[in-house]
C-alpha cells in the first residue's frame, strides 16, 4: 500500500475541529476501525500514522487558513480516555522500518505544535479529559499548558517501560527532563510506573501545569483557552488563505508537482528531484501575494518539498539517495526571497517562512543521503541554496560540459540563508558548517545577491567539490554509485552523527539521541523477538528477557 | 572468564613507555599473539580489551607517578603501521554486550587523554608514523596536536562505514565535527572513503594539525612536545606517588576492597555495595597527604570504585541493579573533603579530584540502574553524597527502624558538591537535579556542613523518596524487584535520556547519541546478520544489505 499523507478537514476520520472566534478545539475521536492499514483496531483513542496524518493536517490548516486563531486546546473527544498512545498491536505487526518511520513523523508534528504555540503565536493548550498514557501524555507534553481533571480515573503516565518494554517514542522523556524540567529521579520513577500519576502529585511533580475538579474542566479550559489567545500578536480581521488540494501526479517511477519532478531510479537506488525556480516575478503588494495564496511559489514549494520527503519516506525506503538539482531563474528565486524578507511581519509571509524552515528540517533529519548537484541553468539561490546547504554532499561544475552554451553555474546567497531556516540544531546550515570559524558565515553577507562561481562557491565553504568538464560525470557517478553500495544503516549512523555539529536543542536531542537508543530498542529480543515484551503485549503470555545489561 | 583491569608497567604487553624529562613517550606495539581471549591475532597494531587496559593504566601512571611529565607522544612503535584501529575479528565473534563495553571502556579512556591534557596539564600528542585507521586514527583525535608523516603510505582514515558498516566506535565522527570542526561535508566524505587521507590535504581539511616529512618527524615531534610541556603547571622537582597493587578480594559472591564491599545478589540481580568512608581524620599536612600517597582514603576510594564499576560491567552482565550504601563519620568525610579543597592548588591533591571526577563520570554511564540507600550510620556527606545524586534513585529513611538506636540518617553538603565533579553534560550532579530552578543549587551552598535529615534533604531535592520505619523495607524492596523485572534494554535507553538533562559537551554527544547509534548498528542484520559487513570481514565474502533505509 501507498501512505498518502495528502487529506483535508472533510476527510478526516480521527479528529474534531471547531472554533469560538480566537480559540479553535482539535478534538480526538479515534475510530476503532479506521486504521491505515488492516489488522488492529484502534481501541482507546490509540493511534496510528493514519490518525497522526490527520493530526498534521490540522494543525497545518489552523496555521494558514485561521489567522484569528490564537489559541489551541488539544482534547479528547471520547467520555472516558484521553488517548492510550500509539496503538501497540499496529507497532507489534510493523516492520522495523515502519516503527521507526512512523515515530519520526509523530515526532516531527509534536515539534509543529511546539513551534506553533512559540512562531506563529497559536498556543496549543491541552485538556486531559481521561487516563493519557505514553503518546497520549506525550502529545500532552508538546503543549505549552496542561491541565489535569482531577478524578478517580484521569492520570498522566509513561507506561512504555514496564508494559511493552520500548521507549515513549515521540519525546516524552526528553520533555520531561528538558523541557518541563522535572527532577531526573522523579521522571526515573514516573517513566516506570505503569498506572502513571494523578491529582496534585503530578503538578507537584512538574508533569502537568495545573488539575482541576471535573466539573470545573471545561471552565478553566476557556478560560486558560482565552488568555492564551489574548496573548496572540495573529490578526484578528484577516483571512486566511485555503491550502487547495496538492497536485500531484504518479506515473510509473515518476512523481510531478508544479514545482518539483521526481524521478525514482530503482537500478541506482536514486530518486533525481528537480526543483523548479519560480516562473514569474512575486506578486508586486502584499495584498496581491494573499490572493495568489497557495500558488505563491514559496508556499507551493514548502508543501511539495513537503509531501515528497514524507511521500519518499514512507513508500520508498529502498532508495537511499535522493539527488537535489534545480532549474530556472536565480534572479526571481532572489525576487520571492526579497518578499519574503520585506513582508516577514506579515502573518501568512511568517507561516510560508516558517513551513519552509521546518521543511528543510524534515529533509535533515531524513534518514537518505543527501547529494545536491549544481549544474548550468540550475538556480540555487537563497531558498534554495539551503537545498545544497543540507546536503550530505554537493558537486559544482566548474565550467560547462562540452557542448552547452548556457552561462557556468552559479549559486548566490540572500538574507534568507542568514536566519529564518535553524536546523534542528538551531544554527542556519551556513553556520553549521563554519563551526571552525564561525564569523566566517556572518562575513558571507557581504556576498548577498553576488553570482558565485565554482571556485568562488568552494573558496566560501558553500561546495564539497567542484570537477570540471572532464572530470564531473565520472565523479558524479562514482560517488553516487559508492554511496548507493554502503550498509544503509552504517550511512544512517553517520549522517546522524555529523549533520547536527554544535550546539544541542530539544529538539535535536529528540531526533538524534532518544530516537536513536528507541530504534535500538525496537531492533532488541527484549522487545521484538518472540518472548519479548512488545511481541507478547496484548496476549496473555508473559514475555521472558535476556537479563544481560548492555 | 573473569576480565581483570588491574595491571602494571612491568606486566604490559602491548606498550612501551620512556620518559625524556618532561615528555614521555607511549609507543604502541601490539604482540599479536598477545590478545585477551582466543580467536584471533592483534595484526597491524589492532587492539582489543587488553591492549586498551594497558593504555588506561599507563594513562593513569604518568599523570600520579610522574608529575615532571608535561607532554605525551603517542606512537607506534611499529615501523610500517600506526594503529588499525579496533580488531575486527575480535569484534566479530564478541556477544553484543561486549561490543558495547568495550566500546565504552575505550571511550572513556580516549576521553581521559583529553582531560589529561586539559585538567592535569599533561598534554597529549600524537605522531602518527604509519597508516592509522578507524580506532587508530580516533586515537589520534583524542590527543591535543596530530603530527602526520608525509610519505606514500600514511594515511588517516575512517573505514567502518565502508569496510565493516558500523560507526567508528571511539567518538570519531562527533570528533570530527565537534571538536576538529571539520566541515560536515568534507567530514561525510572522509568517513566514506576507505583509503583515508594523506598529506596536505589532511592540514587544510583540519584532520590533523601538521605535516612533515617522514626524515623530520622525529625531530618536529620531539620539538612540539618540548613546547607543549613547557606550557604545563606540573611541577618540575616533585615526586610522584605510587599506585600500588590494589587489593582486592573476590571470594564467591563477595568482592572486597579497603574501602568498599560488595555482595552480588544472583537471584535479585542485584549487587549491594557499601562504601567506607574514613577511619581516620586526613593527614594533617600536605606532606603527609603525599606520604599516605595511595593510601589517603579519597585516592583509595577512587582506585576501588574504578575498579569495583569496571569489573561489574565487564563481569557481571546480569547483575542489572547496583545498590550503593555508605557507613562511617560524615565528620571524617567532610574532614576529607576540606583537604581536598585547601590543597586543590597542589598537583597530587587535583589528580585526586580529578580521578574521584571520573569515576563518578564512569558510574553515570554505567548502564545499571543505581539506587542509593541512606540509613542510619551512613556518612552520605561531600564526596559520598554524589552516589545519592548520582542514583536513578534514592531511599532515606525517615527516623530509625525499631530497636535501632542510633540516630537517623542525615546528608551532608561539602564544598565539593558545588563544582569539582562535573557529569559529562558539565554540570554538577546538584545542578542536574535542579533544572527548574538553577538558582537551588547555589542557595544549598548555606547549608555545607549542616546535617539534613530525611525531611529536609527531601525538602532539598537531595534524595527521591524518604519513607518511615513502618513502610521502609516494603517500599525498598519493591522499588528494586519492579526494577529487577523490567526489561533491561528499556531501562538502558530510558537511564540514557533522564540522566543527563541540561546542556550537551563533546563527552555527553559520544556517549548518549553517538553510542546509540553505534549499538543500534551493532544489532542490524547488515552488520551482524549472517552476510552483515561486520560478519564477512576478513572472509572473503561478500556482504549482502538489506537495503531498505531506516
Amino acid at each position: 500500500m501507498t501512505v498518502d499523507f495528502r487529506t483535508e478537514p472533510a476527510k478526516y476520520k480521527h479528529w474534531k475541529v471547531s472554533f469560538d472566534g480566537p480559540v479553535a478545539t482539535l478534538a480526538m475521536d479515534v475510530r476503532e476501525d479506521g486504521g491505515l492499514r488492516p489488522g488492529y483496531e484502534l481501541k482507546l483513542n490509540s493511534y496510528d500514522l493514519g490518525v497522526d496524518i490527520e493530526l498534521y493536517d490540522a494543525i497545518q490548516r489552523l496555521r494558514f487558513e485561521h489567522p484569528e486563531v490564537g489559541a489551541v486546546v488539544l482534547t479528547s473527544g471520547k467520555e472516558r480516555i484521553f488517548c492510550a498512545g500509539a496503538n501497540i498491536r499496529m507497532l507489534n505487526q510493523s516492520s522495523h522500518g515502519w516503527k521507526v518511520n512512523f515515530c519520526k513523523f509523530t515526532n516531527e508534528t509534536r515539534n509543529a505544535i511546539e513551534e506553533a504555540t512559540a512562531e506563529s503565536r497559536q498556543s496549543y493548550l491541552c485538556a486531559v479529559n481521561g487516563p493519557s498514557a505514553g503518546g497520549g501524555y506525550e502529545m500532552a507534553l508538546a503543549t505549552d499548558w496542561i491541565i489535569l481533571a482531577d478524578d478517580g480515573s484521569t492520570t498522566v503516565a509513561l507506561p512504555e517501560v514496564p508494559l511493552p518494554a520500548v521507549l515513549p517514542g515521540t519525546g516524552g522523556l526528553t520533555r520531561l527532563v528538558d523541557k518541563r524540567k522535572v527532577r531526573r529521579d522523579r521522571a526515573d520513577f514516573f517513566s516506570t510506573l505503569e498506572e502513571g500519576i494523578k491529582g496534585q502529585r503530578a503538578v507537584e511533580w512538574r508533569l502537568v501545569d495545573e488539575v482541576v475538579p471535573r466539573s470545573k474542566l471545561e471552565e478553566t479550559v476557556k478560560r486558560r483557552a482565552a488568555e492564551h489567545a489574548a496573548r496572540s500578536d495573529r490578526p484578528t480581521g484577516a483571512r486566511g488563505i485555503a491550502l487547495t488540494p496538492l497536485a500531484r501526479a504518479i506515473e510509473g517511477d515518476r512523481i510531478t508537482y508544479g514545482t518539483i519532478t521526481c524521478a525514482v531510479d530503482r537500478g541506482r537506488a536514486v530518486a533525481e528531484i528537480t526543483v523548479k525556480g519560480p516562473g514569474a516575478p512575486p506578486p508586486a503588494t502584499l495584498e496581491a501575494t494573499h490572493a495568489a495564496g497557495a500558488d505563491f511559489w514559496p508556499l507551493a514549494l514548502a508543501r511539495e518539498l513537503d509531501d515528497l520527503i514524507l511521500h519518499l519516506r514512507a513508500n520508498e525506503e529502498e532508495i537511499g539517495i535522493w539527488v537535489f538539482r534545480t532549474e530556472g531563474s536565480a534572479d526571481l528565486v532572489e525576487a520571492h526571497d526579497r518578499a519574503l524578507q520585506e513582508h516577514a511581519a506579515d502573518w501568512l509571509v511568517r507561516e510560508i517562512r516558517l513551513y519552509l524552515k521546518r521543511t528543510f528540517k524534515r529533509l535533515d533529519v531524513s534518514s537518505r543521503s543527501i547529494f545536491t548537484l549544481v549544474e548550468p541553468g540550475s538556480c540555487f539561490a537563497g531558498t534554495l541554496l539551503e537545498l545544497a546547504l543540507a546536503a550530505d554532499r554537493s558537486y559544482m561544475l566548474d565550467g560547462a560540459l562540452e557542448g552547452d552554451t548556457r552561462k557556468p553555474a552559479a549559486v548566490r546567497l540572500t538574507g534568507m540563508n542568514f536566519g529564518p531556516y535553524p536546523m534542528v540544531n538551531g544554527l542556519t546550515r551556513l553556520a553549521s558548517r563554519s563551526l571552525d570559524e564561525p564569523a566566517r558565515a556572518d562575513d558571507l553577507k557581504r556576498r548577498i545577491g553576488v553570482d558565485l562561481d565554482a571556485p568562488a562557491a568552494a573558496a566560501a565553504g558553500l561546495v564539497t567539490f567542484t570537477p570540471d568538464d572532464i572530470d564531473w560525470e565520472d565523479e558524479v557517478r562514482v560517488g553516487i554509485e559508492a554511496r548507493a553500495a554502503f550498509s544503509p544503516d552504517a550511512l544512517t549512523g553517520m549522517e546522524a552523527s555529523l549533520r547536527f555539529g554544535g550546539p544541542e536543542t530539544l529538539e535535536s536531542k529528540i531526533f538524534s539521541r532518544l530516537s536513536a537508543w528507541q530504534n535500538w530498542i525496537f531492533q532488541r529480543p527484549n522487545a521484538v523477538g518472540d518472548k519479548g515484551a512488545l511481541r507478547v503485549y496484548g496476549t496473555g503470555r508473559r514475555s521472558e528477557f535476556d537479563r544481560r545489561r548492555v
